[in-house]
């Protein structure tokens, strides 16, 4: 099945989406994006992901083509043509086509809607992750440089690891496509800056705070080695349990007790906003 | 005038060369490429950048789709075409089209001719910077990451900047698209690693072996507040005499003696190859 997407100002079908090469997403990897899901033709935290995307336009001195009620009316039309019942939504907007492949100039902007597997709530087994040695750029801009990380597939493959979890000058950030988290002594830990500022992380944090105490600050490296739990936080994962980091166990090499209490928690905050 | 491109296999005109917006370049900042110019149908020091090029590739796991001769002939075929006398070429690599827009798959490759303007060995009345706190992830990759200078393009304009001059943990690196020279007490310095191996680098640092002493090595933020002279090499750059960084004049703010040298004698190695 072939959905729809929507391309500079037109609806088209996803197969036949094209840019010129131009493009300064392309040639110089300026651009932005956000991602986020829907549930059967709803969006959770909708206002959330697009405050995010306005945000990390306007840092890079990019406009976004669509006011917030056109992008939503473009995203609701999606929805209800794809018809795809549980899948994900990305916006991307790029420099535009530069005459000199250095410039930016009119920005080209896309929606896509594509399929999605979404089983939040189940925390498993707990998943591992890698280090490296890395901090984003602008953290607070959702950019498309991942390929800090994809660099590293072919270890991630080796590991069973399925986040690269980022490191610099002795303090932790987040991980490719998460925030992180660490339990100690019954308090939860995070980075307060130099990160991507995920909506579930937003709202975990809300949650956790009925529960336990909670540091938003710099970690330190040497603390994931000492925790007691670790669990990384996402738009698809929700909250998940980390068990391993590289070849060292987390923890008892479980997920651990705060970490459901939260995740049941933050599952209960999605389930009362009527997902 | 539309020049002619190769594009995956075929030769196309520019203005018709496009991309499904799948290609992981574009959504993933996965990407690889590199860029010299020919001038009357030949190119300088070839070999040098195909060697960088295909390098950058394994670094990252991509595959070039060509193997040096072929890719020789694309490119000589390009110019023959083209017939631009003055001319940038510019191999880009990509992760190519990606089912999950996050995992690589068969690259998507290009040539890309377009018109350049070269006038080299003119040192002018030098150039201007800005400094960022920034340091590229796999430096000796030439990857398509230049997002943290383009956003700072209107600064650049404010202060008549042509580069921004990354530091980072109170070391220098290089420049967006150049690296980064000082003199000093008659030395020439610059940074051994954490850098892009520049192919004008690779022979300034050769002539200038002949005239003063040379030292690569970690370059001091502070060194460049209280050297003699600065200037940046590049591709199109050649030598360019670097006067101010910000708002601080460098040296006495005119282009030195040390500079003017090795400029010198640069463009005499470069005329003595028959350019």
């Amino acid at each position: 099945m072939i959905s729809l997407c929507y391309l500079n100002n037109r609806f088209l079908k996803y197969d036949e989406a094209r840019l010129h090469i131009s493009d300064l997403g392309l040639q110089r990897g300026y651009s932005i994006f956000d991602y986020f899901l829907e549930m059967e033709g709803r969006i959770p935290f909708l206002d959330d992901y697009l405050d995010r995307f306005y945000n990390s336009a306007k840092l890079l001195n990019l406009e976004v083509p669509l006011t917030r009620e056109l992008m939503k009316e473009k995203i609701a039309h999606l929805l209800q043509e794809n018809k795809l019942g549980t899948s994900g939504i990305k916006l991307l907007l790029t420099g535009g086509y530069s005459e000199d492949l250095y410039s930016p100039s009119t920005p080209n902007f896309m929606i896509l809607n594509l399929p999605a597997i979404h089983q939040p709530g189940d925390l498993g087994d707990g998943v591992k992750l890698l280090l490296l040695d890395y901090r984003r750029h602008i953290p607070e801009v959702k950019t498309t440089f991942y390929l800090p990380s994809i660099a590293l597939f072919p270890k991630m493959k080796e590991y069973g690891a399925i986040e690269v979890l980022y490191h610099h000058n002795g303090l932790i950030s987040e991980t490719t496509r998460a925030n992180f988290f660490l339990v100690k002594d019954g308090k939860l830990i995070t980075a307060a800056s130099g990160v991507l500022k995920g909506i579930t992380r937003k709202y975990v944090l809300q949650v956790a705070k009925e529960i336990m105490p909670v540091e938003e600050r710099e970690v330190r490296l040497e603390e994931l080695w000492e925790c007691d739990e670790a669990f990384i936080t996402g738009t698809s994962k929700h909250v998940l349990p980390v068990i391993k980091v590289e070849e060292r166990m987390i923890g008892n090499g479980k997920p651990g007790e705060g970490t459901s209490a939260i995740s049941q928690a933050f599952e209960r905050l999605f389930e009362s906003q009527g997902f």
